[in-house]
């Protein structure tokens, strides 16, 4: 995913909660910008990689982290604790502000669905429409495709595959290189046959004319 | 949950894939239709419950236990594997075609985050607007809430409870016996405000006026 092309600017989010798998580290991009949200910080050295941000309420930091992170070069972004925003939040927002194009969102995943499904809630959000948003979220690799702008999704043949529409129903959408094809589909935000599609040929491509998608890879059965 | 009200036709169904917490047992209505979802069979056994009904593709059941199956009481329903809908589908269809006002949905959630949601996007089916839907899923329980039936949910005080919009905006919204009340709010599927609320009172009560909600409890931390 690294990339040279001066006219992108990659953020790396890593957030807290449960330890991202290590082997997350060698499919982020290169050259990003590396946002910490609140334990983040700690989930970012597992990974390897030294935060240029730190964010949040600082709520769930280890105190040794906080205060090494006061200590580096990171910039240190401080909220009060009773916000709306999640750290999650927080820290899109402000990947956003200083100008990122391609946003990809770390998270260990871990036991707190509700916590995931904050997560992927948040990457559908309207403000990031003109950016390029992934996640790796536990063992799955997320990818959220808009209208006007498809995405064409690097995958192994055979490997599995689903496709959702979140947030809204999801119309005019393709999905090809897959098993089972859609051309100008219609697909609910309630039904669920999108899941475990295979992949027959990489890239898959899906585009989408209204409405929101979310490709999810199992990174655990041949992907990426 | 259980209830001898004559009005009222529970279901339960069992999911495949990861097995249930054996504890979820206790928390099922005493009087319902077991359905298993294919490899449900084996989960509902783990659960110490005997399906009334096997539905599915019967590509993940163990060959042993398809057999017990057909040997038994049990209706066993078989479709194509080649059809549109999940197991989870056609099980919840199979609960509303037979009149039941109640269903409880028990997956042991596990690693396949895609499948997950394909359940959680399920649960918000427009033919289930009559019935009472709840889910465990994993370690979490959850409760879908419609416009004209408000919720009162079992919690117990200083436990966790997150509240999202699925499927579209969802607006009126109240929440009742929490820190952060809402009061004729607006809700967006893509924003994650509602994760973490914590009980003050129980049961909360949730309602909506336009949009469908789920309530998601962490079972981990002091639920139900």
């Amino acid at each position: 995913m690294a990339s040279a092309n001066p006219n992108k600017k990659f953020a790396v989010i890593i957030l807290g909660g449960s330890e991202p798998r290590p082997d997350i580290a060698k499919l982020l991009p290169a050259d990003a910008v590396i946002v910490a949200a609140d334990s983040g910080w700690g989930n970012a050295r597992v990974l390897g990689l030294t935060p240029d941000v730190l964010i949040g309420d600082m709520d769930s930091i280890l105190p040794a982290d906080l205060a090494a992170a006061r200590r580096s070069d990171a910039t240190v972004i401080e909220f009060d604790a009773d916000k709306d925003a999640t750290d999650t939040e927080l820290a899109l927002t402000h990947a956003e502000s200083i100008g990122c194009t391609d946003i990809v969102v770390v998270s260990g995943g871990g036991d707190r669905l509700d916590h995931v499904l904050g997560i992927i809630a948040a990457l559908g959000r309207e403000s990031l429409a003109t950016c390029t948003v992934t996640a790796f979220i536990g063992s799955a690799r997320f990818t959220v495709v808009r209208a006007g702008s498809p995405a064409r999704i690097d995958a192994q043949v055979n490997s599995l595959l689903s496709i959702f529409a979140v947030g809204g129903p999801a119309t005019g959408v393709s999905l090809h290189g897959t098993k089972w094809q859609l051309d100008n589909a219609t697909l609910s935000p309630h039904e669920s046959r999108g899941v475990s599609n295979k992949v027959t040929s990489s890239p898959v491509v899906a585009q989408v004319a209204h409405g929101t998608l979310i490709i999810v890879q199992p990174l655990a059965v041949g992907n990426p």
